[in-house]
């Protein structure tokens, strides 16, 4: 064929018992996306070994979804060097945290009798206004005791000050914090803790130094260092994880999950072959997209890493 | 909530030796398509347990893929009533019956470096033309022995006649003879198929009767039946699939798992919600969309269904 | 640049009065599918203009649109050669031309209660049952009088007949007809017609030549003919302009406008480019592929090649 | 019907000379996304009679586009009170009015070739690394006498003051600056400028004050004000565009305009139905989702705000 491979085409057939792990396997040679999402796991598998530094980015409707059990687990496990999300994300970990409720719905629901109950719709899952006022109710004392007057503090540290507020082992700002793994958050405003954080500020004088985390995350990896990205989703926390590493050579490793398309130029739908023209991914990176939802990809791809690395999941 | 549901989302984490059935149970509580894909796995079940009348859609990409292999298991497994398809796939299976090659390449193939080398891509698998060489090879003395002089056959007829000449227990048609389970394909000529027809024709008169199959699939099940559709992807398979039953009162259960979407009004994107205004699924019906690439979503809700129903696989 | 292009991207400003081919030759230095939808009218103008057969492809639910009237005018005007489509087409421009109705709603009804209305959901497309019983009502005699008794008749002939009965000038049957062109669909039953000529058939004995019209449409074009396509949509549509045209070398011009992606390696989703490795297009053949609607996209496509042509409208 | 509409599906014919307005109160009955294109521009020239705040939001690939030069115009001709986007948009919107150069390409460019010459791709736009080299050279000193040592500025003042540096009519920063409408960019960091800034930080203190936009922001409306949002594409600008009214009760009118699709619980594929749940918008709120590419969707939409508006344009 072309070089790139002559692997055949081999049917699937299930088996009793078959494992997470043997299905994906057996989806590599099954061709279209269950192809890729092989490669996709071969891929993180080669970088993890390969030692390489992982930046993990997601956006923040992933960890309204369970995926947010499998992030922290992900961390504690020490597959994960850097990671990079939304404001969102910080929240409704920590919601979860404190036993604030999501539910699944459907994609169905009629939306303004839901308003009309106070019930907020993502998709299909459901999340009553109680949980957001949960939220607002304990970060108010946690960011007083986190930003001291005149303090200057990065949102990297603001997120890693929170994981103390944060005791379940799932959630992803107590694995990071106790990992010592950081969080990058570029738009930390862009919440409910945006207010949060500007109605502290009529109490005192404070600056939330979104500078100093551009270097912070710029020396996560350096030049002699293999880089590993793994973008699930897009906006500006898959933007943020791939223009940390440009300076520094651009990635060996990347796996990009979307549901986008490159078609209308945006970079949630932007493939692993336009980062070469940039030099996001190295000309000889290993590099994958896997167009689905992340919900659905990424547990399959992550039961095929974990058991291929051996050790204690 | 709106009475759809009241489950929590749960985190999801993976355990070693997690198979592929258990990951699909936990997807349920993760939300988005994870949630759906557990939905549709239920309910095939279901519409197993319940004795209903099974038709299976799929278009011929899928019988490129490497799927081929689990719609034959799904046929020899007593799974599937009706098989509804395009003629790519009668042609891809008996091609693969035959020992003819399909490799897996990329999406981001050289299209006219391939086109000169006789490589033929359907997304990121490729065929060798050989293969396509193979089919018309062998199919015209089949043709001529299934198609006698003045006959008059139709497409489903002619299907089950070419089963013969497949031996593999991985084929479709030959699960589908070996089984009784009629495989409709309501355009017959589309493909190499309708040259090869054509160029008997101009050997001998004969007479492909599409009308008389209307009326075969039309009694496939009747009014006193419980009715299940599997539509993966769309085109005349998907439409053919659901106007069958149309007249039987509709389906009880539908499952539709498709990379297209309502908006631009195609019976591709179509929802099974949509189907309800139709009576194409009954108002009650117990019907789910899920919206991924068919390789990635089915092998694993399969999983799920061979493991619910416990019997062998 | 890459030696495709050095056309710089041109800031877009709107100025009083201008006509929708402006706005597409503004649109050509947009970038993205702006661009492609530029490109897609400078090929068809080229084909036209070259003298090519023209092959137009198009799915039912675009006869469900307005764009029937569009495809009726084209027609008219002499720009295309052979149309391709579903059987619903043929129906819903029957039924329009019968004064059925169509209604405009919203792609979020409640679909149930629309059922219990006897209205049909098309994406935001709604359609009585009247419409629909009208069809039936109209077409039995008319298929009494073009089907004789062991009378033998092609899809393609059949739909030449139904022409006779369309009187509306924005009807494509009535303009097909009165222009010569011939409409061939290879799934002629999939659809009420099917079930039309199944009740038929309890009369009377008589055949639908579907062999026939592979021959027919494989005749359109011949070697010495410049080729151009024009494929709205997928499905068999899609598959089958492209299949006609295989054996006569494949096409010198393609114009493919779809919301579907290239990513699940289904043919509604296959690009300009793929075709080239199965010579579909010819290697150096002048080709785009539009992602978006075609209802919005084609309008404004055939406003600029309308007004290139230069000719009465 | 419903209740929602009762408008006929009428049939589209182009005429010569149509202009661009016109198409678009045609494609209002043509149904699909053509039928929700209409329903967007008819909903933009109400908020604007209305007098509403209009918040536009929109991604940086769209200021890589030509629609630079609409999102200018709509500035200067006063439609827009509130811009909210990504950082990506500043700095391009910046280089093209320093001459810098951007070129259309194509889709399938080989991109490691582009690499090795220093192009950088996104979609079918290619942008030489000159140009990227250009902004850096001219806004490190802009930056430098803008932020002066140990001030704290909010990324809206610093964009208000890097228009002073942009003397082009289509210059988005020039008008916004022009007109007195803020700029607000909540992830100030994520681009070439966030390496910019932490550079000037090796010479002197100063502080980005990302709170005290939060603030700016959310009082550019109040309780009193209809509200209009028009959201093209997703991630932080759509989302931030939204979070800004939810305190002021939620918007009036919304047009989203996107290529994602709700199903995987993204912001960015997130209905103007969807928001309804969340008093993002008003139950009674005049609110649509067209499905398609900015680039192709919105300059027509546009075409028939202008002309509706009547004054000059």
């Amino acid at each position: 064929m072309t070089g790139t491979t002559s692997d055949p085409v081999s049917d699937f057939k299930y088996y009793k018992g078959m494992s997470a792990a043997e299905l994906v396997d057996a989806l590599g040679s099954v061709g279209y996306q269950a192809s890729n999402l092989k490669k996709a796991a071969d891929i993180i598998t080669r970088m993890r070994k390969d030692g390489a530094k992982i930046f993990l980015s997601f956006t923040s409707n992933m960890a309204s979804s369970g995926l947010r059990g499998l992030f922290a687990q992900m961390i504690a496990r020490g597959m994960v060097d850097v990671v990079i999300t939304t404001v969102g994300s910080i929240e409704e970990d920590f919601i979860k945290a404190h036993e604030g409720k999501f539910f699944i719905g459907s994609f169905d629901e009629d939306d303004e009798a839901l308003g009309d109950k106070g019930i907020n719709r993502i998709g299909n899952i459901l999340v009553p206004s109680e949980s957001y006022q949960l939220f607002e109710k304990l970060v108010k004392p946690a960011l007083r005791e986190l930003i001291r007057p005149d303090a200057s503090i990065t949102p990297s540290e603001l997120i890693h000050g929170l994981g103390a507020y944060c005791e379940d082992e799932d959630s992803i700002l107590h694995q990071a914090r106790k990992m010592g793994v950081p969080i990058y958050c570029p738009a930390i405003t862009d919440g409910s803790m945006g207010f949060q954080l500007q109605e502290l500020r009529n109490e005192r004088q404070f600056q939330i130094d979104v500078v100093a985390d551009m270097k912070n995350i710029a020396l996560e990896a350096g030049m002699d260092d293999k880089i590993g990205i793994i973008a699930l989703g897009g906006g500006v926390a898959k933007h943020h994880a791939i223009l940390a590493n440009i300076i520094n050579g651009g990635a060996d490793y990347a796996v990009y999950i979307t549901t986008a398309h490159q078609h209308s130029g945006s970079l949630s739908g932007a493939t692993t072959q336009e980062a070469k023209s940039w030099g996001k991914i190295k000309s000889e990176g290993d590099a994958v997209t896997v167009h689905g939802d992340v919900t659905l990809v990424f547990p399959l791809v992550l039961a095929r890493v974990f058991e291929g690395l051996g050790a204690d999941i």
